[in-house]
């Protein structure tokens, strides 16, 4: 990623931008119970709350399957459609019907004018354990801390992280019917995750979905990487006090008409010597298609650029660039996907303003992704299809193992959980030796916009 | 691979060692036209010699694959099989019959006992554009050139990277009924390779076999690294003129019961101020296998060991611990697989004894491997050790991309050939979530002998 300049300058108010997102439902009230969920909650979790009932929350990703925005392209009625019971539900499932009704292009005036203005993100009401019952496990860190430091920065993302965590995974297990296997695990030097993944599905080839809340002492060569990024921190005996937290997932599809999502939200904290702490967050959403689909790409960075719109109207522009250059494979010449946002070190204007553009960003992960699901779902394919997917898929694994400062730190990090790690690999990949796509075909259009990024908005 | 300790004690003569290796035939009568090679010689090759027929030496490999060696274990008769005309082939096949005669273990006494003694190394006769006719393609540097340096290391060691790429696809190339894919390319910068890939043949799901010969200035990243290792170069007006060249080839089969292997053996050269030279020798051959198979094992690791004991007895030990730290995935705590030998930085202790070294090591790849494709390529298997074999070769993936010195040096050098680099990689691979086989399964077998390597020999 090497030299980036980010301007951090005053977010400038942008609350009547018109938002083509899909509204977040946390006012909904609740659906019925999750059985799924119910059934795919593990071990400590469920041990914790002896007795508890897991409900799903009205959650902003339900109604992404249900009701009419469960017909698929071609009208037909999905399974587990269940009707919505808040007014609110019908209005964005319209959007969603709206999205879906023509599979050739997206109803983009349309929508626009059915989204709901009340969507505004705030955090949920109730108590923490209340909030924590539509999860998919219990948070990381004791609920009983939680309710005690509720105010807190790192209270508040690791609730918002969880959040983020459920309202896809139930998204997707919608979507594909198939159940996602939870994993909570611990780190010996501080903290843990939970790590949901479903592999094998009827949709989704592989899709992971990580939460992970870390803390302890930064080694020796994390500060120096800090310090590398122009960071200056005065530990205490040589020590630094540090909390990191984030949630990031890859879903491979195995349609190569869906393509593949990756995102990724993260909070730092580091105690200085005198107290004083050092904060940033960080993250990105993008997509990397097989194939160029230009209305697909369209909604995608349009749905990004309205949620960055919101906080500043440079965000948008300067992450999209972000992102080109970080997902780029250098030995090939090509980006990874064709981009969304990208950005680290976020530290401005105020904590509370940074907190609030992470929430629009995290809740617009369904609303990017889930519509493309829907109306590509019943595409056919053939095998020659099927090898430029996984042609691709091996690019996606050069860039994870090759470039990626994330799997790289954590490869490198003793103690970290490598099957969260590398759950982002595909479950199948090909190289083929000198596969070049002949002139005019749809596998070279794709090549082209990888070695010559485009605007899509 | 860290913090290597190599004794460079003085070679003890071990002329009378008893060897188990196939002997090289580098004295047979010339087998018949070879028409296979005048198929896969593409482009520049061809050009250069005009109305030239390209015949096969009376190569070292033939005989592996024809006559009683070309029955497989079922005793039934291999495709393409021809008598070979010289006692001494007849001896060699003897030799792999006696090893294939028994499938369930090698006939380890009988073997050694049939191996000629005449089997030491040396240089073929002949002008250099005579050699060149066995080759794969005309080498890198131009004919004229070479016979007119024709005593220097730099000729005599391209000669033995040519001859060891045709040996070894030849040798495939009978086995598989397949015709390597031969592609010659050019550095702007200096040098050039020549790439030979088969892909989807009948045995091998992926051969790459590539050789490089390739001069210029070091960067002076690369001067910081060889000085990391302790070289001390004084370079002309900051500038290190070098020639590095090597022979590299993995070998991806089909079937998860012949083992993947990989060999390299290079040469590097650089000329300081005052005109003298730096030159070392370095390489390895290593065994990937998918599940155990003692036999073979030790066969592969005693084939190298015997060639290894002809030129020092500390070699073998000291070279087969050196590949078990150098291939290994830190973040699996496992070697990649049964390892080998692996050595770099091999100046002493006198050229010509590091050349006959190498030599050895590059004649004995056909010995070490082909005995064992021709022993099991007839074993049948079933989709789950498939799929065993698939996340096998994510690991391979895993290793390649994050660890290979020579990957990651490749693909941070502006000009190199990326397809040529990479052509290591499988045809497919596979990444499977918290996949651990149960205990007590053949696939387990395996995890315990990458986690704890062991002495084969």
């Amino acid at each position: 990623m090497a030299t980036i300049v980010f301007c951090s300058v005053n977010k400038t108010a942008q609350t009547s931008a018109r938002r083509c997102l899909m509204p977040h439902m946390k006012r909904l009230s609740g659906a019925g119970e999750s059985r799924l969920l119910s059934t795919c909650i593990h071990g400590n979790s469920v041990a914790f709350l002896p007795g508890t009932r897991w409900f799903s929350r009205g959650s902003s990703v339900r109604f992404m399957s249900r009701g009419t925005a469960g017909r698929s392209a071609s009208g037909g009625t999905r399974r587990g459609a269940l009707a919505l019971s808040a007014a609110a539900a019908v209005t964005a499932a319209a959007a969603v019907a709206g999205f879906l009704a023509n599979a050739n292009h997206f109803q983009r005036a349309e929508m626009a004018t059915k989204v709901s203005h009340a969507a505004e993100e705030s955090e949920p009401d109730g108590d923490i354990l209340e909030r924590c019952r539509g999860f998919m496990s219990l948070p990381v860190t004791d609920v009983g801390v939680l309710e005690e430091r509720k105010e807190e920065m790192r209270t508040r993302m690791e609730m918002l992280i969880m959040e983020t965590q459920a309202d896809f995974c139930n998204a997707l297990q919608e979507v594909d019917g198939g159940t996602f296997k939870v994993d909570r695990w611990q780190r010996k030097e501080g903290g843990g995750g939970i790590s949901c993944v479903m592999q094998d599905g009827k949709l989704f080839e592989k899709a992971g979905v990580n939460v992970s809340v870390v803390f302890g002492n930064l080694t020796e060569e994390a500060a120096r990487q800090m310090k590398s990024r122009g960071k200056v921190l005065k530990g205490k005996d040589g020590k630094l006090p540090f909390c990191a937290m984030g949630v990031s997932s890859v879903i491979h599809p195995k349609n190569p008409h869906i393509p593949t999502v990756h995102f990724n939200y993260r909070y730092f904290e580091i105690e200085e010597e005198d107290g004083t702490k050092q904060w940033w967050f960080g993250g990105g959403t993008d997509l990397t298609p097989v194939y160029v689909n230009k209305e697909d790409a369209f909604h995608f960075h349009n749905t990004l650029k309205e949620a960055c719109d919101k906080h500043h109207p440079q965000y948008y522009p300067d992450f999209k660039k972000w992102c080109d250059r970080y997902f780029y494979v250098q030995h090939r010449g090509e980006t990874r996907g064709i981009g969304g946002i990208f950005f680290d070190d976020l530290d401005s204007p105020s904590q509370e303003e940074a907190f609030n553009f992470v929430k629009s960003c995290s809740r617009t992960v369904v609303p990017c992704y889930l519509p493309i699901v829907y109306k590509r779902l019943n595409d056919s394919f053939t095998d020659k299809e099927k090898d430029w997917q996984q042609v691709r898929r091996g690019r996606y694994v050069e860039f994870n193992l090759v470039y990626d400062r994330g799997v790289k730190f954590g490869l490198a990090t003793p103690g970290s959980r490598i099957e969260s790690i590398l759950m982002s690999l595909p479950l199948t990949a090909r190289w083929e030796y000198m596969h070049e796509p002949a002139n005019g075909t749809l596998e070279a259009e794709m090549l082209e916009v990888l070695r010559n990024p485009k605007e899509w908005v």
